[in-house]
């Protein structure tokens, strides 16, 4: 059976101040009728993979946000992290969990924080990714064909052509590389030999688990343990002790840039990593003066801007490819190419002892 | 006996949004001890004119606000006017009923938001300017020895010299003009002939009257009505029709411009019209970026903005020569040379049924 995992353990440090500590960003709505991240990425899938069969791994504190945002989940269905170790661990402890009941389980792994427009290309792409993963067992991608020199997303090249299904081509994926700059993203899109690295992937629990025991031994031996004391009276101390001394690596870098057996679908989705606020400018409705805007606001010849507001009023007179973010709490204002550094704000808010504010 | 007269019955435009609709400017405090504006005012002059003969010419509205601001005034001391007609008015209001009580009353007239650093010489200043107008029956001005070629302030000539009281020069005041450019600025600087008119003013209520009646007659004839109907039944029907009529002009416009027996103190104290956000660079603290800042901030990388955040945190990342203000309901983010316009983002607010926010 096809399980679904969506990775929701974010801490949302990017989309400060609108993403806190009491409301990770995958609690955040952008424009889409209310509805947050987290909400969207179920209610994409959910029509594929019934309810019970998809599941959330987030942390302990975010469970019952978590819940209260799913009432459609059994509480069961939500992982809770004793600690968070990147996508490595956090899918590897769903895949063990849900594989000791089901061995014959496959995989969906979705991230919460993700934009797709088009649903239905989106399924056809997981359900001809699912075909693959069944049939050779190995590790699928799904990658995006790329609709411009993106800096902010990572590549995978294309290898042979390995299967087309339902419209859906299926290659082999030669290369992982890691954020490009402007030039090489540029070579990148005009070779047509790569696609972006969306970070959804499918698998059955047996050609990850071979992977990760090749890849990452000490996972592999770590999550097994914890496989093994499920429902045991040690089980909690074992998924403790094994979580805390697990090393904090992505799925990509730990296990998929080595791997020999990965395949890649290509798709042709309107999809977003929604990874940081001058990400926005692609999501948000924009005005005549090229101002992406959500929330009240007063623009007196403002021009492209990022401007969100929430429970609140932004009046920007004049400015340029800003970010500008009002919560009652704290207004942010970044030029749009240091979006990134909103994650030195909320360190040096806590260097300053403002944590009130996070 | 003097009389002190407070004006502050501003709306608070500028400087929104820390000032609202439901508190005006001069209930703002910038960075002195939590102080507001007409406190500072109040303090400053308290031990040179007694409370019982200070009073504040203010709106219907404001008066509760500033009998809570001032508890040492009795509320008979704070003046409601009807409808505001800019400074003409609000000052021969307080004259017609002060002098109805007192013929021989002279009066210090003070806004509610200028600071001032150096008490001693402004007492000093208001105590020479007292006694010219007692003995010439002029209105004197207090002229400010400018101290760079600003073009926030109209400017006063210094004509002949008429005294020196206690060390303060008096001169005649030879043609008041209006704000300059900064090359007129610099010119009226240079030459030393000129000083910053502060709209502090000291006058006999015979002399301001006398001028009024000569220059502003429909106005003179307006509050001697007024004045006329104080404690029959028909006060606040004349109070009332009256002062919808007066043509709304300022005192510097209407009369001091026009009147010939005006005198000007020379006075060389600390002084600042916090007239506009771009002012507080001059009021505010600043840090080694030449931020002036208030209130909770993580700046990096931000150079020579304000910054006043309040109910909150601002974060500012690699912006520069901006204001960014911040309140649990609005961020204001404009450029420093834009900080008039913050007018046109109040009219535009109410265009938009955003009054919410005001």
């Amino acid at each position: 059976m096809l399980y679904a995992v969506i990775m929701a353990g974010g801490t949302g440090t990017r989309f400060w101040p609108l993403s806190t500590k009491s409301r990770p960003k995958q609690f955040i709505s952008l424009d889409h009728g209310g509805k947050s991240l987290l909400r969207l990425t179920f209610e994409r899938i959910k029509d594929t993979v019934a309810p019970q069969r998809i599941y959330v791994v987030t942390s302990a504190m975010q469970r019952d946000m978590t819940a209260k945002e799913l009432p459609e989940l059994s509480l069961e269905n939500i992982f809770a992290e004793p600690v968070a170790r990147n996508t490595a661990a956090a899918i590897g402890y769903a895949v063990v969990r849900i594989a000791r009941e089901d061995p014959q389980s496959g995989f969906l792994v979705l991230p919460s924080d993700h934009l797709i427009e088009d649903k239905d290309k989106f399924i056809a792409a997981i359900t001809a990714g699912a075909q693959v993963a069944a049939k050779t067992d190995s590790i699928v991608t799904l990658g995006i064909a790329p609709t411009s020199p993106s800096t902010a997303y990572g590549y995978i090249k294309k290898g042979a052509k390995h299967a087309e299904i339902g419209g859906v081509e299926v290659f082999e994926a030669d290369e992982f590389k890691e954020k490009p700059d402007r030039a090489t993203a540029k070579q990148y899109l005009d070779s047509g030999e790569y696609v972006w690295n969306s970070g959804m992937f499918v698998f059955k629990n047996t050609g990850f688990l071979a992977a990760m025991e090749k890849h990452l031994p000490k996972h592999h031996e770590a999550l097994r343990k914890i496989q093994g004391s499920i429902l045991s009276r040690e089980e909690e101390t074992v998924t403790v002790k094994e979580y805390y001394a697990l090393e904090p690596i992505s799925i990509d870098y730990g296990i998929l840039e080595k791997a020999e057996n990965v395949k890649m679908v290509e798709s042709k989705f309107d999809w977003k990593d929604v990874g940081s606020w001058s990400s926005l400018e692609e999501v948000l409705d924009k005005d005549g003066d090229n101002n992406a805007a959500k929330g009240d606001n007063v623009l007196l010849g403002a021009k492209d801007n990022v401007i969100v507001s929430e429970g609140g009023v932004i009046a920007a007179v004049g400015v340029e490819g800003l970010v500008i973010v009002h919560t009652p709490k704290a207004t942010l204002v970044c030029r749009k190419e240091d979006a990134e550094k909103v994650r030195e704000v909320v360190e040096k808010l806590k260097e300053k002892g403002l944590e009130q504010y996070l």
